[in-house]
């Protein structure tokens, strides 16, 4: 097979990297190794099975390190969504007797937000905090949401949209003060491997995170579950995954999470290089006069949210696709709905119509956010003649 | 990255082809074209999502053409056994106001027990029908378990350990004549690429299949859901997959489904030489004298199920591990314990305790079957004497 076009992008500007990545030299390097000298099956009690089986373990360490946690606190899944699922469907279902309150934010994934919508429509007492304009959840607000009877609380570390990071500390220092039931949950889909994250420090008992947000393959993600957190089983079979997760684990995919892991580099250098690239993005974007920032000043330096006042996101997006840059119009999850985070930071219906989301990987340049704001400018004259 | 062994197996002898395969050429190359020259986010509304959703439509189209149904009846999923996990739970909640009653086999794969068993812990009036000694179930003992209360019934096409093939067909008659609400769900995994399925033919609501059972990559499977059947949602998320299974797809293991299956050739021929591959294997073992078969004379000649009396299964899996020949005992997924389904045969403790399964690929020659069975031999000298 031809390997067209793998360690560059050539002629294409790609600012959509918190829809997905593409795999990274090692990713794709371990996944064709697991593919082809050690395909067994984990499961399998012979050799094959045992090197298979090494071979994960190998990943489950590397992340571990990655996020302050013990190995056997890491559970492969398929995706950020099904962790997603697992963590809250077990979570509410393990304490469903102990209280009715599950606590969330109005800007979460889809993946938190039905889950808990599900149980709201099974008699549950949900409450979903207000985010501020800029996508921010208040401390207090979380700690005041808190009761006795409060069994989960799930908030996401970064939001897909804006890039705003939420202060998920609070919520555990609430739970351990009240002295609910509750677990805290946090979908840290867009922050893993973007920021530093210790689970430990922040308090956190159950963590989602997808590999094809930095650069492994679509197909693979984990949960972390802290030791001694008991969540019922809600994917049922096999056995896999210590019962969490049952089904053959993705060896392949699993492999290359973590060649995307060690291609990662030093995740505070990257954070300095990306804020700057994110502030230079942001001024040349302003200095166009053309669109106003919809993204926090301490916005994880990897999403930048933007609205062309007065065009239509979808026809932008199609435009600059005509150049070969590709951006997003609100999450690419929730195709052709108007974003409920948008809505949620109160924005006027045009703002929310005309929203842009630039995402970044360190494979982004000045040059190309030149050429951006250039096409941007381009657009809107053009556009507003037709 | 080198791609050591790619193409042949070299000096090992892989009998263990029902437990997982390893990935076909084409697989590989489709995997690493997605990896690499098409990786974007299928739910993006820009060419480079589109071009992914175009690339899993493939194998969507593919794969449809093998069961006889229209593409938009495929949906992706992560393994055979959520597969399962969805269709069951799916069919159970969307139908537990009109009736009670599930219908299934004491032989499944622990995916489809332990779903049931679940179910049946909550009230659920579950049946779990008997097969005779060589694993199958009778057609009048389907037939007179469905009631007008049954809403589930799911019964395997092959099973994994003895590759006995069920009258599945006879459900779906006995469903239609008392007009009860069930739908037929069939876990196919053993049987999809193996044999030919034609899901009208038979009258299945729900199909479960696998890919790493036909040399794709583990991490992908899907399942069939006949158009007008409604099953509840019980993956939460994005809506992918047409809101059955959220979560991003994973586009790389989807292409190379399509791969193994334009690998596989022609599904009548191989069951021809396969037949013919068994026939020598059960005649050669059985002439050593060492050993008795479980499998029944019409299994599918995929799976060979046998017993060395006075030999327990993983001291003989060892010694032939040394050997570089895999096998195994019992099924893979169910890691240390004693086969339900070996149980459910009303085998002696004897002879479960020293079954091994062979299961075959067309990978598989008669060359290896008499290494096997010299090296058979040897072990149970070597192994008496200690």
């Amino acid at each position: 097979f031809i390997l067209r076009g793998v360690f560059f992008l050539g002629e294409i500007i790609y600012f959509d990297n918190s829809s997905t990545t593409r795999p990274s030299k090692k990713a794709v390097e371990y996944i064709n190794n697991a593919l082809i000298n050690n395909w067994g099956n984990p499961s399998s009690l012979h050799t094959m099975g045992i090197e298979a089986e090494q071979e994960i373990n190998l990943t489950r360490k590397r992340i571990s390190k990655l996020i302050n946690c013990s190995d056997d606190e890491i559970y492969f899944t398929a995706s950020g969504t099904e962790a997603n699922n697992i963590a809250i469907k077990g979570s509410v279902l393990s304490r469903q007797k102990r209280g009715k309150r599950i606590i969330t934010t109005a800007i979460e994934h889809p993946s938190v937000l039905e889950n808990i919508e599900y149980f709201e429509s099974q008699g549950f007492e949900v409450i979903k905090l207000k985010p501020n304009s800029f996508g921010i959840i208040s401390e207090e607000d979380i700690k005041n949401s808190i009761n006795i009877d409060t069994i989960l609380v799930s908030i996401m570390l970064v939001n897909n949209e804006v890039g705003s990071i939420e202060p998920v500390k609070a919520a555990a220092e609430q739970i351990k003060k009240i002295g609910c039931p509750a677990l805290l949950h946090c979908d840290a889909v867009q922050a893993f491997g973007k920021m530093p994250i210790d689970v430990k420090k922040l308090g956190i008992d159950l963590l989602s995170a997808s590999g094809h947000k930095i650069h492994a393959s679509k197909g693979v993600g984990f949960l972390y579950k802290k030791k001694g957190v008991n969540i019922s089983v809600t994917v049922h079979g096999g056995g896999q995954e210590k019962g969490l997760r049952s089904g053959t684990e993705s060896v392949p995919l699993i492999s290359g999470l973590r060649g995307a892991v060690e291609d990662l580099g030093n995740i505070n250098e990257n954070l300095t290089r990306q804020k700057d690239l994110w502030l230079y993005a942001k001024n040349q974007i302003l200095s166009t006069g053309l669109a106003e920032i919809n993204s926090p000043d301490d916005a994880l330096p990897y999403i930048l949210n933007i609205s062309v006042n007065g065009y239509r996101s979808e026809t932008l997006l199609h435009f600059l696709n005509s150049k070969n840059i590709f951006v997003s119009s609100g999450s690419a999850c929730a195709k052709g709905h108007k974003s409920h985070v948008m809505k949620a930071l109160g924005l006027s219906d045009n703002r929310i119509d005309s929203a842009l989301r630039l995402s970044f990987s360190k494979e982004n340049t000045k040059n190309e956010i030149d050429i951006f704001c250039s096409e941007l400018i381009s657009a809107c004259k053009i556009l507003r003649k037709a």
